[in-house]
């Protein structure tokens, strides 16, 4: 199956991205032919304003894929594609309004912010540049959280509408890949944020990561070490789920025990914890150490290429199905 | 200064281009750099419904431009720049949404066309590709008809918005150059249009033209030869202003005086038209006789490239100005 999935490049990759994007990532390539790519225009919907780390962080999240180990798929950048935005013009044409203003994301980040200026066109056309995304390499699966869902559908329903008003059946239907990996929450238990200041970085060191881990919240009944906690409520142990203590039983029974009976610390907790994320972590920093730039661009050159080729492609029977000179 | 203007490929060339859009083209390549393009992405936004004759019309749109002497411009096709599709899905990212709802060409055709499935979202964003069509080329003079002007005052708008958020003067403010050229009626009075069937071809030669000047409907008052009438009220006095025949006095006043006093017959004066048409129009159809399908070809490719070079070059500056990788 070829799948296809995109990251936006707007802040510094966080371990949030690992669990929730990249492990996913890791698995489907294993088995399916997978594009991975930066998505750089869609950045811009809603960080128009200030893109002077734009670049950067494109930069940065292409190293950071190499790191990971995401080398054996096609990993590309949107912007090296034009034939995204050709394609998007295209089905601009032919979806109506009113697909675009029911999209529940729209509605709901429209009210949000309300204040700030962000309804602008390309905000309305994220789902159909996504779309173009999507269906330009005829995906067969991409891997979404559930507040995707429905643009996936909206991808369905505008290949349908082409292929429909064409006369040609030049795309197929995409299926979502639904991946129910849970949030990581931030260092204070609220919602990963920048502007929480709760995040912690993907790639770091284990002396910095181990400031960040120690301080972190836990369950609040635990005030003294006397005091029994429960880690179902603890932030801490949401990480222990996301990096692999859940799956080891000695391990997972020695916290339960320890936290609901008060016969562990939380800094003991904690430094199981560090020991489990460096021992995942660490491959990935010494890669991303050693990764030259000259591998970053040499990566990207050859998914461009690889990108590019299947996107002319795809453009060369759309125009065709559109009847028009170029 | 450079002038870009377009044209849809949405019909047949028919008399009207020619007074309306060709004569003032003409004038315009004599002392300006010109680029003028077929607008074949433009014509999809309300006809994307059937394209079969898109392709026929785009070729015979250019090999008629070639023919009637706009060969001293830069002939091109839109879609053969892909360019513009790049820089209009920039430009969407900056444009809100509130300055394209209150486009009038848009509130108005969005309820006269309300029953037509045409509020797609390439209509609402068809002010946004025109203005990456013109910015693309840093256009300085677009002429246009008054119905236009908003269009220019957006593009105005969006170089200021683009220059301003991106804090570089990648755009100049292109000036809108307002043709007051009268628009020729059909042959039975009415607006030209092809679902009236009252349109006269530019293409054609002297016996079917006369076959559709000769029937034309004249002032009404004028039932039988000695009723008098009046030129003013009259569409042939239309299409002798506009090919020439107010333009010399002696012929005016046989006209003025012959219809007000009843001392000469409508067909009288549509043979007189006809003359001068066919004066005008022989030259144009004996030269579109004699291109052949290479020298289109060739006139083409080569304002392609030209026109590719130029928003080429233009992106690049873009690009770096919005700070994006690619
Ligand atoms: S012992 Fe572990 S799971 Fe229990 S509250 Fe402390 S950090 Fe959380
Ligand atoms: S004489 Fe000429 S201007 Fe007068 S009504 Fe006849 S066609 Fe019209």
């Amino acid at each position: 199956m070829r799948i296809l999935s995109g990251i936006r490049p707007t802040g510094k990759v966080h371990i949030g991205h690992y669990v929730g994007v990249f492990e996913n990532w890791l698995n489907l390539q294993e088995n399916h032919e997978t594009f991975y790519f930066v998505a750089d225009w869609h950045a811009l919907t809603t960080h128009y304003e200030d893109t002077s780390m734009l670049k950067g962080y494109t930069y940065d999240l292409l190293k950071t894929m190499i790191a990971v180990g995401l080398d054996k798929s096609v990993l590309f950048v949107q912007s090296a594609v034009k034939e995204h935005a050709e394609l998007m013009l295209l089905f601009s044409m032919i979806v109506p309004l009113s697909w675009l203003e029911r999209v529940p994301t729209y509605k709901e980040l429209k009210q949000q912010l309300a204040n700030k200026d962000l309804s602008n066109a390309g905000f309305l056309l994220y789902p159909v540049l996504q779309a173009a995304d999507i269906l330009i390499y005829k995906a067969e699966g991409v891997p979404v959280g559930e507040d995707q869902v429905y643009h996936i559908e909206l991808t369905r329903e505008i290949a349908r509408r082409f292929n429909y008003i064409f006369k040609k059946q030049v795309f197929p239907e995409p299926k979502e890949l639904l991946s129910k990996v849970p949030k990581l929450p931030g260092t204070d238990g609220r919602k990963m944020s920048k502007s929480y200041g709760n995040i912690i970085p993907l790639i770091t060191n284990e002396q910095d990561l181990s400031k960040m881990v120690l301080p972190m919240i836990t369950d609040p009944a635990r005030k003294r070490r006397t005091d029994p906690g429960n880690p179902e409520v603890c932030p801490v142990w949401e990480y222990h789920k996301a990096f692999g203590t859940a799956d080891i039983p000695e391990e997972k029974q020695w916290i339960f025990e320890g936290c609901t009976q008060a016969k562990i610390g939380c800094v003991d907790c904690k430094k199981l914890l560090l020991k489990h994320m460096v021992e995942k972590l660490q491959p990935i920093w010494e890669r991303y150490e050693k990764i030259t730039n000259d591998d970053v661009m040499e990566t990207v050159e050859r998914g461009n290429k690889r990108a590019s080729e299947i996107a002319q492609r795809t453009m060369e029977e759309v125009r065709e199905a559109v009847g028009i000179m170029y």
